[in-house]
């Protein structure tokens, strides 16, 4: 607000305002208008002082203010703010929320109930001040404030034969008038551009004439515009203004086909395929034509489902299997073999590709189905079924197609091969767990430590920090680096896997990047505990492809085997059981067990909050880690199910 | 110990005990030994002193001592209990870890040192300390003092030919002297039965002549079993000790029918079964024997997988496949068919059945193939796959066998009822979610001024929880059972489920007796909590159920409804991350925010632990919530996949 001067001292604005308070209480608008006026008050609290007092009263506003005039000062003055909060806050000692609008914009309320009350009460008189209602509001209403102005044009010219309303000839602005205050109130250009967008050369030319527009420039570009077929002048307009949709919708009624052509060229340049689709009849040329610029479009950008959609849905029933194909979707892919009437040669060979596109997907028992019924080939599908562990499967298609040989080829190898490599790999997980427990334990040991001694020397915490364990933890890293790809082999399952091995890895990596298992590193704990849940959710799965294997290795005189992994596997998960209440519910309690007082259990949940707000190494200021980290604080469960054990393998 | 009397004021304790801790370190054992036993100081402190010094000078400790009643004495006082930690921790002021034994038992450790020292030195002259060492085991080993004794026997057996030891005659106590001591040692009824368990009945009669047993009774025993076979003989024998698993070996050695009858009711009556099949040859008369009465107890006791390994062992095909069957195993199943060689319509007949069963376990797909397979039923394996919403299998089908008519008359119904039963089940997932929302909000409002108040009247606390609210909450909960089973419609997936949907169910129940959602009950909050990530969860899972339906929706011109179930999945889903946001990160700060200092995210954990150690309400003692509540305080994740969507329905 402006200084007021001596006009302070005269008047100071406390009592300004509860004078214009009163006023306003009292519902004397005029008064109080002229007081603000006065007093250079904000127009603002004409609404501000009682939101719904003012809309209950809009009625009586308009009719005390009375003046065109007023009420733009009025309405050109609307802001979105609560001046109570604000300005006069001084005088209004109210919380922010009560007066909160709800929901909307508060000059986009106000402008429509004003304008509405002019309309109701004279439309004619307060012309203006309806002009500036529309325009005010947050998305200005330009062209229904030109519609209105022209309306006006019809109701003033002379022999419309239309009775001019009541006090129309005294009231009333002339259209000119009225414009050109519109003009004041809103660039002329973008008002050129509305008039334009209504595609009424009348109203163009009325706005044209109003601006600093030479005559010369747009009467050649307006007339040549009105020489075109109608869709197409619309198009043409519409692409001007950047109106791509609304062109579209134009251009695509224009006949022949060098306006189709630039319909696609709009549709390309712009991506609009799917609106273009949506333009043309399923099964026409030109609907043909689209879909196959989208399916394209959509296979540059890997989008191989959709466009395969689309090629569909525009009868491009090679291009489609091509694009089903391509992202694994082989039930759609026959579909359209069998659409596309293809000979058993050509199955046969769609189903190959597709079988190795499955197979590298860890789609094992999906690759070898296609491989039986389209390919004829049982040997193949067997043993890709063997290569996915899918044991029981593969007997079945051995049973049924009279191939018990490959039961000593092919199937007894593998299985000996999986029972010694899953043994190897729960040694693994096994000694990776100890390893990063134990560190993690060291880790806990010196936050502590470091802690109580927060004043010590930094070096002394750095030398502590890197301990004799270093070898360990070393080691840990390795181990754990070399058989992270190893243990990408166990992902198999009965379920088909729809993320790739490579994604999974990069996510994973990712994640290690983030918290780094390095010695001594900020998140080292963290680091570790994530590293312990991941093993012990590897673990966990292992008892599905265990639960299968178990079977079959005794049904074929592996009876040994089974049973040493069948205890293996049990061995590994009592140990992890074991760990986990070291890790999740012993050690997280030791920090607060002698300080704070309580029952049990809720030591973890002080414990977490301990942990995370302990400060990291080397003294940095305390680790702050996301909301999400509080997901390592859990203690991982181990799934109850047990059916993969074998009764006949349990020890008595 | 025994009260010392008299003894304590002219020889302290402590000063006996400081001269006895001298004359162990100069290894005075001799010295030490009648120290100790004047002053009735426990013989343990030998080995508690310093159990590495006494281990590595075992040899000069029993060279010291030089006496077998010395020795006795010693080795049978040897308790676990470290002395220098409890009788005479006076003395030694030592930390509990520095003098614990590695893993094993003490006595164990001590007993078997002394031992091996007494057989280096002089096993004749002491002999009764051997025996003592043997015998005073955690695990004593009766057998082998016993068969020491009988070794002795044949030493010192005239006329054996054997020369005896060096100092046999006069260090060697007579067998009988021995047998006598051990008979002091141990119960002479034990010692008879580990004699009987030897099967040597010479053994068996040395000691039942030393007994209180009476000749008329035992004499006869034995006979009988003298007469014997030496299988049934020594069977008779472990059936009498109970030593069941050499019973049974016993017993599957023995010839005739008659002797299997026996066999097979010790596996029963046992359950021996696994044990048994190892004993006979697979593929034996008596192995299938076996096999059988093992199938069928599994089978009672419903592990219809392991029955059917078993009975697949013995070659019951028949059986095997019945098992296999009832676990929903087809693969197993149709392996048995084929070795039974089923025609046609057998096999026809086993697809239907089993179709049933998938079908009902929710695996349709499996169902489906079966009956293609088997049964060369494609309507029905159609119509299955519809059911189960694998439309582009469904399709598949129809376009393989040319049956597009089903398009119409059964797949479009079926897209449209899923689509809109989806539309409606996203619609009472967001009403449920909001509700949980808001009273999880009225209920940690309550428990902040609850904490605030904590003084305050129970009544007033009581009033407070039972809230304007009580409707909103009332309703929600009526919704969350009412579409708790609907909502199971939705766990289709492309996955074959193993859970039945009635053990989920009974979890999901299991799960909300333990926090109700009643309002005001003690776990309210948790209960709430519970219930929102679930509802995440399962819109979550619903992303790939829409992704299949969407192009087959837009492929057959459903494409307005394709949009808008597009359009709510995704508004539903922008909800739920909104209201995560609120829950998890949000609110659960707001308690702490006042008063703690810090950092913004470390917020979350130190208001997990406030949240969880506040008072829960009616003022009842804090809430102890187990540690594995924490997770209810971890902020759910919603996948971040966003391939179901498509492209050309997005909006633009």
């Amino acid at each position: 607000q402006m200084p007021r001067g001596n006009l302070e001292t005269i008047h100071p604005r406390a009592l300004v305002l509860s004078a214009i308070k009163k006023l306003l209480n009292g519902l004397k608008y005029q008064e109080a208008f002229l007081v603000m006026k006065r007093h250079r008050i904000n127009w603002n609290l004409f609404y501000d002082h009682d939101p719904k007092a003012f809309f209950n009263n809009i009625d009586h506003f308009v009719r005390e203010l009375d003046s065109a005039t007023s009420l733009n000062l009025f309405l050109a003055d609307l802001k979105e703010e609560d001046t109570t909060q604000t300005l006069y806050s001084a005088a209004y000692s109210r919380s922010p929320e009560k007066t909160k609008t709800a929901g909307g914009s508060k000059v986009d309320a106000v402008c429509d109930a004003v304008r509405e009350s002019l309309d109701r009460i004279d439309p004619n008189k307060f012309f203006l001040s309806v002009l500036t209602a529309h325009v005010k509001k947050n998305q200005p209403e330009l062209e229904i404030a030109l519609q209105r102005i022209q309306q006006l044009t019809q109701l003033t010219r002379p022999g419309t034969g239309n009775d001019p309303g009541p006090g129309s000839g005294c009231d009333c602005p002339t259209p000119d008038e009225a414009l050109r205050y519109l003009i004041i109130l809103v660039d002329v250009n973008q008002l050129f551009d509305v008039a334009l967008g209504t595609y009424d050369f009348k109203l163009v030319l009325m706005v044209a004439e109003k601006s600093q527009k030479d005559p010369k420039e747009y009467l050649p570009f307006l007339n040549q515009l009105r020489s075109l077929e109608t869709n197409y002048q619309r198009y043409t307009i519409d692409k001007h203004l950047r109106r791509y949709s609304k062109a579209l919708r134009h251009i695509s009624r224009c006949p022949g086909d060098e306006r189709f052509v630039e319909c696609m060229s709009l549709v390309a340049e712009h991506k609009l395929y799917s609106e273009a689709l949506q333009l043309f009849d399923r099964g026409s040329e030109r609907y043909e034509a689209i879909g196959i610029a989208y399916g394209d479009y959509l296979q540059s950008k890997n989008r191989y489902a959709d466009a395969a959609l689309v090629f569909t849905l525009c009868s491009q029933w090679e291009r489609a299997l091509e694009m089903h194909s391509r992202c694994g979707q082989w039930q759609q892919a026959f579909c359209m073999a069998s659409r596309l009437n293809y000979t058993a040669d050509q199955l046969a060979e769609t189903a190959r590709k597709l079988a190795v596109y499955l197979s590298g997907h860890r789609r094992h028992s999906e690759a070898a189905s296609i491989l039986v019924e389209y390919a004829d080939d049982v040997e193949e599908a067997i043993s890709v079924l063997i290569t996915g562990c899918h044991w029981a499967e593969s007997l079945r298609l051995m049973y049924k197609h009279k191939r018990e040989d490959i039961i000593e080829t092919h199937l007894k190898p593998a299985l000996v091969e999986r029972c010694s490599s899953t043994q190897a790999s729960l040694e693994n997980f096994l000694v990776t767990f100890d390893k990063h427990k134990k560190r993690l334990a060291v880790v806990r040991e010196n936050k502590l430590c470091q802690e109580q001694e927060e004043g010590a020397d930094f070096n002394d915490v750095d030398a502590d920090l890197y301990s004799d364990t270093s070898s360990v933890g070393g080691s840990a890293m390795g181990s754990v680096t070399s058989f992270g790809s190893s243990s990408s082999a166990y992902s198999t399952s009965t379920t088909s896997s729809k993320t790739s091995g490579r994604s999974r890895k990069n996510r994973r990596k990712a994640e290690q990047k983030k918290r780094s298992l390095k010695e001594g590193s900020k998140h080292e704990d963290l680091a570790l505990l994530d590293a312990l849940i991941e093993i012990m959710k590897n673990v966990d799965q292992l008892k599905g492809d265990v639960g299968h294997l178990l079977p079959i290795l005794v049904m074929f005189d592996f009876k040994e085997e089974a049973q040493q992994l069948q205890q293996s596997l049990q061995d590994a998960l009592k140990s992890l059981e074991a760990g986990r209440a070291e890790i999740w519910i012993g050690n997280i309690t030791q920090p607060t067990m002698g300080t704070a007082a309580g029952f049990g259990p809720q030591y973890t949940s002080n414990a977490i909050a301990a942990s995370m707000t302990a400060p990291g190494p080397l003294g940095a200021p305390p680790s702050t880690p996301s909301p999400d980290d509080v997901a390592l604080f859990v203690p991982p469960k181990l799934s109850k199910d047990d059916k993969w054990r074998l009764h006949m393998l349990e020890p008595r």
